[in-house]
């Protein structure tokens, strides 16, 4: 058994069953391993930002990691940004970055580059296999790392891949969740009242999360708040409703006002997305109390089950009733198009959210729709919402998945549109083109930039030329049609719905700005 | 002024003409500057992997650099494959790179990461403005260092950007290139005979270095070859004929042999792309002298200048007389697509060559074709093509670009086709469509993988589904049509090349394996 096939093994006998993958030379032998090993799935992606988002989806609804396969120093690179999201979201991924053999390290051939400054970037847990029988060891560790809720980078080299004497390993169990002290709830529940906001982050937006919270809240009074971009939160009709902390630094602001004590739940105190001239950096108001109740990694749905034992016995959460917006008309703008969402999302939805500007209605608009999971940008890195519901459609094929993307974050990582084809996933994808990189009109006033004229302003520009998405779109495979009144739009949203396999609808809706 | 507006006036005072740009909100006050400095051109394209390979394709034609704006981590590692090309190909390139207010630093805001360790591995200049003040400064040394071959990377905090204060610089002049000494000349002048090869590297595959390299093969016997992917290699009729070295481990060995001495100019004694099992990484025949007639950032072309009098006096160089094949027909064939192209190909057209697999005859179809230049995948990492034609359309707006782009490889940077025709530019794109990875086909066979079979053969299968690049063109603006054999491929190619502005040409040729 040669090293890559120690490998495959160790990572399905681990629970690692699918890879995403762009492969080059130095992956071959682990290409052809993937045939040695029936359970493992590979999925090609055309662009490694494909590959990691994929991988990020798949982490969030699988809560177990998939690996992914890449070509490479200038492979791993090509997919950093979305692992920068994989990281802000906590999300397990393991790594495979195939690596020339050792004993050509040295020779500075032309793809050979500084690897470990890349790993480095990930802060996650990286190493670098140096011989065929430990692989499959360091392979089982890899995995468990990632299950702490992080990026696992294993270097590969050529070599060590292609040599025999691979080993398979056992799993390695990581440790559980650390759960909270008993003092700290305590002291949280002495906190607890109506100037008290609940902050709910990594762990915390999920249902066993949202019930305590909701709990804690009608005892106490106190406010809860979801972290602005959660990896996942569960919502809708039957689910206690929670809105998001803001995007601009003055809707948190405002959210916050009058708060004395802030208790943070796997989040982390509210900063500001970016900086602006005169303005705060930090969001907690003035005077404000901030407590931990659980960091990232602990176990943050137990620490609230045991909060709302401890100040809310007999309470019950409050639960979203079903409702939805009527079926709107006319020509499509930032409201309607959400409304459509709203009125005809199916139930068990699986939402990849990068609308950005576009899609600030869609939280309202689909609030009471059937029981959803949302999954959010969170670390700002744009070319997210099509890779990640890739990853999300592979991950739970019998829920459909709703990708709600605009336009400009859109063409990072299009040829995610091929793999959905490819696949066969079930994916309706709702292409917000409002022909801009609407969020920088929209900061380029924030910032209050001097001087800016028609060279700026075309920097922000999208529509010269018109991009044609039902074009791009059919060209990668993926039916497509195009919306620009609501009731065209519900239309082909119930149409691509009832049809299995990927859709694409582009939504011709205007920019707010 | 503020720190943008003296920066960007620092860059245009030092030549630097050109800024190709994905911004974000931390460069909002760079972007707002651009208005107030007519002679810097903006020109934004989707992606940042198209923003740095256009800085690389401008560079090497243009001879000096542009500008790139960058967002923070994220967006630089999404520019970082084209980058490792550039450093590859000694371009000089300044990246600016908006980071976050030096006030904002701190807080671990979602877009935060750690910007050094990128900037690292370029190998290049790098250096964080944090004064206002000294950004005209640093920006003036950031390019003198770019012209000296590299990648300079000035990171810039967003309020370093828009504190008032900013003070313009006057141009750095960079030392000139090195010329080597009188002994290395002499000693190189005793070593060239029939059995010697002078490789052609950085500087020297251009006329001035081609010329004279002519004239000592001619009085001495020595063979030439150029490095395997020059950044840029000026070539076709009235110029001397210089044949690359291989791709291949085997090719190279075969034109190698009985090779006693090897005299580098600008080149790296040559090593095996990738390792194979048992192969050798090193190939320079067992026993043959290397010998260094000029080292990278040396005066390459003045050391075979002064070479060529040493030993070559009174010698003309062999020039390539203008030969070009017939316009042949049927179907497209790996190999009569490229004489379509050297049929053609107009005079002063520049290649950007990543047709990969497919582009095997192009070399050899296009010898005596009129003269143009050629700028090839310097260091591997794929998805160079469409953006290096992007840059070098920028910097050559006279002259007909034509870009050989294989299908795999294009999707990595698709939207490349989106900027050329926004800038109208004058790029006739020949996309291959063999609907696979060859390469791979070719590699997964060479590294004597075991055991591939159906999975390993889809992970190298772009047929499913298959790409309809003519649509995919168009959606993003360029006309575009399709060639299914050579007549149409000739009809087509020829009607693009009369026309201003980008085409795109779907070659319809099958894999060669």
């Amino acid at each position: 058994m040669n090293g890559a096939q120690s490998l495959i093994r160790t990572l399905v006998d681990s629970g690692v069953e699918v890879c995403f993958a762009n492969p080059g030379t130095s992956e071959m032998h682990f290409v052809a391993a993937l045939d040695t090993v029936p359970r493992m799935r590979g999925v090609l992606a055309l662009a490694e930002g494909v590959v990691t988002g994929a991988a990020d989806g798949y982490g969030r609804m699988a809560d177990k990691p998939a690996a992914t396969l890449l070509h490479l120093g200038p492979g791993m690179v090509n997919g950093m940004a979305n692992l920068h999201n994989a990281r802000r979201a906590h999300t397990p991924i393991v790594n495979v970055i195939g690596d020339h053999a050792l004993t050509h390290k040295g020779f500075d051939a032309p793809l050979e580059s500084d690897i470990d400054a890349l790993t480095g970037w990930t802060h996650g847990w990286s190493r670098t296999s140096t011989d065929t029988a430990s692989v499959g060891k360091d392979a089982a560790e890899a995995v468990a790392a990632a299950r702490e809720g992080r990026v696992a980078n294993l270097v590969l080299p050529a070599d060590v891949s292609w040599g025999e004497g691979g080993e398979p390993a056992a799993e390695v169990v990581p440790p559980a969740r650390a759960t909270v002290a008993a003092d700290r709830i305590a002291e949280i529940a002495g906190v607890l009242g109506e100037s008290t906001v609940v902050l709910l982050g990594a762990g915390a937006t999920r249902e066993r999360g949202l019930r305590a919270a909701s709990r804690i809240a009608a005892a106490t009074g106190a406010r809860l708040f979801a972290e602005t971009f959660p990896a996942r939160i569960e919502r809708g009709a039957g689910l206690p409703a929670v809105d998001r902390l803001g995007y601009l630094a003055e809707q948190v602001q405002w959210q916050l006002t009058g708060v004395t004590h802030l208790v943070l739940v796997g989040a982390k105190a509210p900063v500001s997305f970016f900086a602006y001239p005169g303005k705060a950096s930090e969001l907690t108001p003035e005077g404000c109390a901030v407590h931990t109740l659980a960091e990232v990694g602990e176990d943050t749905a137990d620490a609230l089950d045991r909060l709302a034992d401890a100040v809310a016995e007999g309470v019950e959460p409050v639960l979203q009733a079903e409702s939805r917006p009527a079926l709107p008309s006319g020509d499509l703008t930032p409201q309607n198009w959400a409304e459509v969402v709203g009125a005809l999302l199916p139930e068990g939805a699986i939402i990849s959210d990068e609308a950005n500007t576009s899609g600030l209605m869609i939280p309202m608009a689909t609030a009471g729709a059937p029981r959803h999971d949302v999954l959010t940008l969170t670390g700002g890195a744009i070319g997210q919402g099509l890779p990640v519901a890739v990853g999300a459609a592979v991950a739970c094929p019998d829920r459909p998945v709703v990708c709600l993307q605009s336009d400009g974050s859109a063409m990072y990582t299009i040829s995610a549109l091929w793999t959905m084809a490819r696949e066969n996933l079930n994916v309706t994808t709702i292409l917000l083109n409002n022909r801009a990189y609407a969020i920088l009109r929209v900061e380029l006033t924030r910032v209050g930039a001097e001087g800016a004229g028609p060279k700026a302003n075309s920097l922000l520009d999208l529509s010269t030329p018109d991009m044609d998405f039902v074009a791009i779109a059919t060209g990668m495979g993926v039916p497509a049609t195009r919306a620009r009144t609501a009731e065209e739009l519900a239309e082909q949203f119930e149409r691509a719905l009832a049809e299995p396999g990927p859709h694409l609808i582009e939504a011709m809706v205007p920019s707010l700005i």
